[in-house]
């Protein structure tokens, strides 16, 4: 199963393509889509959409994972980003590929085993269980790798896949 | 100048268009556009997509006029609401119309002359503009004749016509 996770943004959408397999998870590929800063939003929004659905075309993923968003800081910067959430899962509802939300702590927990793991703790968590030698940049990229990883190792994807009833509660 | 207000939603995104020559403004069409409750975000999305698509089609707008988001009251909605905003200004961009954003308190300006003025004078207000007999329903799309009419009573509506330099802070 073919597992992309994508990080909302407006001026970078991390995205990570992984295979998993049972238990096995391998990392396929990662980056991130980028929009420039003096464009209007409407502009960004647009060439993220279409980033986008030529990633997805590319990649062929069979599930697309994404975070819930949670204001907890810079609430202008939350209403652009969700935003450009929005268009992404407009465009995997119309590349028409399942997709999946966690919260972040249903991330911590299902990539760290803590819901409230620090961000450095999932980074190094995501590297170790994708057998990277680094920590994959930019940031964004490594938090849709965690992203797609969660997705792998929750019950939804385990029990969609059949994996002999293993249930986790992530 | 036709001109499309749309104010942004999820269960229901109101649209309002208007014909503006100089100061002269005319009603021509309203209405909403509306999704159901029980579906998924991303289904939502992608309903509202198609239904602004085939209506910006079928209206042949001259520009798009929406509102600014601000958060006052619930944060769920209003994180929802934003990725309903998403995929307004991703349609007028795909549609090449071009698109003004304009805050609450600047349509309360252009439409009742009081940037800080209830909803139910702006209704009225509108209204009493457009010549029409009772305000529209749904409300989402008197919210939206309101924005058609503060871009058609806007300094940028007005010099992108040529209108003889008058202007006018909204």
């Amino acid at each position: 199963m073919r597992i992309l996770g994508i990080d909302p943004g407006i001026a970078i959408v991390g995205f990570g393509l992984i295979e998993s397999r049972g238990m096995q998870v391998q990392m396929l590929q990662y980056g991130a889509v980028t929009t420039e800063a003096g464009l209007p939003l409407a502009t960004r929004l647009y060439q993220i959409e279409c980033d986008l659905e030529a990633l997805i075309a590319a990649l062929q993923p069979d599930a697309i994972a994404v975070e819930e968003l949670f204001f907890n800081n810079n609430i202008t910067t939350g209403i652009a980003v969700a935003h450009g959430r929005g268009i992404i899962l407009y465009t995997a509802e119309k590349c028409g590929v399942p997709l999946f939300e966690y919260t972040p702590s249903q991330v911590k927990q299902a990539v760290v085993g803590y819901g409230k793991a620090e961000k450095a703790q999932v980074m190094d968590m995501t590297r170790r269980l994708l057998h990277l030698k680094a920590v994959p940049r930019p940031d964004d990229a490594a938090d849709a790798l965690a992203i797609a990883l969660c997705h792998a190792r929750s019950a939804t994807s385990l029990l969609a896949r059949g994996d002999g009833g293993v249930k986790q509660t992530v």
